[in-house]
């Protein structure tokens, strides 16, 4: 088998076989093919697609080419959760422990952020004492504990998608559906959940940037899910304006236990209970109904903060501080953002917003960066709200004080003010099961 | 100005700017730009296409990645042919001397040959004595005196075309218009010469297999010809079958002599009259009626023949040997193949009929193979011509006795023998000017 033909073939249209992905992966991993082939090659998946069979051998020779986390222990009752990742996106911290209260196993990796979207590994961190790591057998007895352990990737996970990824990155070969599903569905299916629901993320602060776009991602990824054996569903929720108040690692985790505490309602409780009934329809087996019922009390009966509380006990955090910590703790600059004028906010930029975020320093530039865990933003005023002249529509927290002009100027240029109030819009657009 | 940029905007369907390909060219000569992103914009290529002004700003960029020849103390009589390569096509050897007993100046750098095609430099090396390699004043002084002079490709020439070539033959990405005639311009932008005439192959034996889309190509060669300031003009010719009788290195230049003799007429002949007249009328300022009648003039007289002996005594060749020497010299073995069945040639393989050349000696699977110069196959019979079983339809040439057996075997299932004669076709498609 020569990788010339594999090229040739996906080039002039034709469907690769299991054999040729394994091929390929195998090859690219150890070398022996080089990136400029690999390159060639993704460009022609780029124009050419792939079939929901090639790119379910191609998820999976990805997911076979490391490590593979074993859960079988878990039996059914294990479910993880994805999101396509977004601007103040702190589900994870909401979802995760209501599952596990109600009896769902949360064995999850998860990555640090880059660039405008944060990483719940680094809003983790912000919680004093809240260890990342740890090895498989201790992470495992956690799951088993505690029902619910969040660290960071580590270990041979995925190499090859590591590898791919990269010279995608940088070859503009990233936005291929099959890449994407194949990237982000190896990773799960080697993170080892029976079950798996997704968020994709659809608006100015995400990859795809309508609903249409995202259905069509979510559909791949279900479809490529399913071939692989999983249970999987997928949302595709909002990202036109950021999810919640906060944006920013320590601010997020507050809002994050707000929320689970039952004292913040609206966008973001709205979109943690979608996903953790559709986890927990999956894990448990229960009707839709029944799961949203159930995940309605978990908050209300203060079962899924507890179990918060726990967890972070759990990983060494300061179970405590999530109880007493305040927006704006740690940050020496704290300065609000007025409205520019009378009116309605039209448009968020979404993404603006996440990157006036970063320069905060809330977020990583470069993956060397340095991360203010305390930094941020609260998005006072969304799209629709009606502002005044000189109303605060935002805060931003910093230690950096020479942060806030450039920052503000940022927020300020990410936003549209208009006289009419915007069109209403969904904030879950669909459920792909 | 980054190259993913560059290849983010082809690959999105966008037209490239003049400086955007010079940042390219230039990055990927350099070093600075890696393989693996030249592949991917390749294969962008492939898929979008480049519009002319694309075409032609690139072409210009490789042409001027190296030396460039300066031919301008000829004024507008230099004069280049190329090929894009077919089987048994040894039209150089006689088109460069006919043009030169005319007035022309044929500066010509040739290639060698590799796999099923021969290349003009191997079949002048079969000429005892013959130098193909020479410093860049002996070659001018020869073309100055002589009007004719064909040597290796040597030097610092085109090195972008060199290294993009040998990247596109290994990720699928040759067959791409512009990038095809990019190549091939760039070589005679840089090669100097006033007016070009190409001689493109449709068929069996040919890079493009139907006249249509040699047609194509065609028309993109000489609009980036014309592009970039010089005299252009392309024929369409068959290579459904080899032209002329003689494959192999030495049996062609025994052939040419003989055309240029007057002794054989056919289709070799036609399309070098063809050629040759077309060359003419670009040097020389002629109309085509004028140009064909200079062209025969030249054969009948004589004064073509004497031409290439001067330029073989030039070049320190044995011009008598083009007058001693006959098919076969040279070679031990000497065998016939026989028509297997009483009928009509009604198809030929003409790839496969250069592949049993090679295997008899006469051409490289591998760049470092030697070559045996006397082997070869005399095609006695071509498509449309009746055969009796049991009639010897060509003679194989070897020095080599175990290649007799696996070359004919080759050489038979390259034909197909029917009972009712094929439709005639023709043997220039078309001129495009």
């Amino acid at each position: 088998m020569r990788v010339y033909d594999i090229i040739l073939k996906k080039r002039n249209g034709g469907a690769l076989t299991r054999e040729e992905i394994a091929f390929f992966i195998d090859g690219y991993c150890d070398g022996s093919i080089p990136d400029y082939q690999a390159a060639a090659l993704c460009m022609a998946v780029f124009f050419r697609g792939m079939t929901d069979e090639e790119t379910a051998a191609l998820t999976d020779c990805m997911a076979r080419s490391g490590d593979m986390l074993d859960l079988s222990r878990f039996g059914s009752l294990t479910v993880d959760k994805h999101s396509t990742g977004g601007v103040g996106d702190k589900t994870t911290l909401i979802v995760a422990p209501i599952v596990a209260a109600l009896g769902g196993k949360v064995a999850k990796m998860s990555g640090r952020g880059l660039g405008h979207t944060g990483g719940t590994v680094d809003k983790l961190e912000s919680i004093p004492g809240m260890r990342v790591t740890m090895e498989r057998e201790e992470f495992l007895r956690q799951v088993e504990e505690t029902g619910v352990a969040v660290i960071s990737q580590s270990g041979n996970l995925t190499p090859a998608d590591k590898k791919l990824y990269a010279l995608r990155d940088v070859t503009a070969t990233v936005d291929s559906i099959p890449l994407i599903t194949s990237s982000v569905m190896s990773k799960k299916i080697a993170a080892g959940s029976r079950s798996i629901v997704l968020d994709v993320k659809a608006g100015s602060g995400a990859f795809m940037k309508t609903p249409e776009d995202a259905r069509v991602l979510a559909r791949n990824m279900v479809a490529i899910g399913k071939a692989c054996g999983r249970n999987i569903s997928a949302l595709i929720t909002d990202m036109s304006r950021p999810l919640g108040t906060a944006v920013g690692n320590a601010l997020e985790v507050i809002e994050a236990a707000k929320v689970l505490r039952g004292a913040v309602k609206g966008d973001l409780y709205e979109v943690c209970v979608a996903l953790a009934s559709e986890m927990t329809m999956l894990f448990a087996g229960v009707s839709h109904a029944e799961a949203e019922r159930q995940v309605a009390q978990a908050i209300e009966s203060g079962a899924a903060f507890a179990k918060m509380k726990e967890w972070i006990s759990a990983q060494g955090g300061d179970a405590g501080w999530v109880e007493r910590a305040q927006y704006g703790d740690g940050a020496s600059v704290s300065v609000p953002v007025l409205s520019p004028a009378d009116g309605f906010i039209t448009r968020m930029d979404t993404e603006a917003i996440g990157a006036a975020a970063v320069i905060l320093g809330a977020g990583r530039a470069r993956k060397e960066d340095a991360i203010d865990y305390s930094a941020g933003i609260l998005v006072k005023k969304k799209t629709g709200d009606a502002v005044q002249k000189g109303e605060e529509i935002a805060r931003l927290y910093t230690n950096d004080a020479t942060a806030t002009e450039p920052a503000a100027k940022r927020y300020l240029n990410a936003l549209t003010v208009g006289t009419e109030p915007p069109e209403k819009t969904g904030l879950i657009f669909d459920i792909i099961r």
